[in-house]
């Protein structure tokens, strides 16, 4: 396993070096949205301790994290009337992971929308702005 | 969101009504092998007490499951010399949810082989067997 390397892109938003959709903040995680969303309100849950993936994380990390991606997969559900919500969590290369820092991807899903592919296309700033807002909205009312 | 429904087919292997190629138990969850893998090796993590999926399930059990994930995860990448690993955990239909009892699958993954869809496909009773036996191996040497 190649170590954790802290110039990857999540490690600079957590250190505040560069900006991103923020929707929720704990002690243990942050979740902002993904700027290459499959679906609009795909999320990514963060947590801060830094570990490479899933398969080098602290499991108090990781029990912090899966509670925080529930809170979030409720709220996604509700800001975007989703009929159902899919967790991704990628571990190296080979299982798409692109950014090395781990994280899992909470993600609406509708029944009648296909679901663009992982990591394609910017999503429109305004667009991300809005989504923000509603998930943050959706959290405040649970 | 719809019930829980306690005839679904994990619940039947967690009550030992039907058989499983199961790798692993503990207190909170058990490891079965998906008999629809994508990969071999295909890895299912169960939690004993009942829920739909992740959006009705208890957060304790949120986190004894991911506990048994990572330890899950790490097994596979050993047991079939994986480049990564994948966790997928699909809620409602509309997100791939084929049985209603939560679980997160565990997917090894190879940098040149393709994934199969989720849910196509019996894998024969001897390569399920074969896949079972290297997953315990693995556990055991950890």
């Amino acid at each position: 396993m190649t170590s954790y390397d802290p110039s990857n892109i999540f490690a600079k938003i957590l250190r505040g070096e560069i900006p991103s959709h923020k929707v929720y903040e704990d002690e243990h995680v942050v979740a902002i949205l993904d700027i290459m969303p499959q679906q609009p309100g795909h999320t990514l849950v963060v947590p801060k301790l830094a570990s490479r993936n899933l398969l080098d994380a602290d499991p108090a990390v990781l029990g912090a994290a899966i509670v925080a991606v529930q809170r979030l997969a409720r709220a996604v559900k509700a800001a975007f009337a989703a009929d159902g919500v899919i967790i991704n969590q990628f571990n190296e290369s080979a299982a798409g992971q692109t950014v090395f820092h781990l994280h899992f991807h909470v993600i609406p899903r509708h029944d009648d929308i296909p679901m663009k592919h992982h990591a394609r296309g910017f999503a429109p700033a305004e667009d991300l702005a809005a989504a923000a807002a509603k998930i943050r909205a959706a959290l405040a009312a649970t």
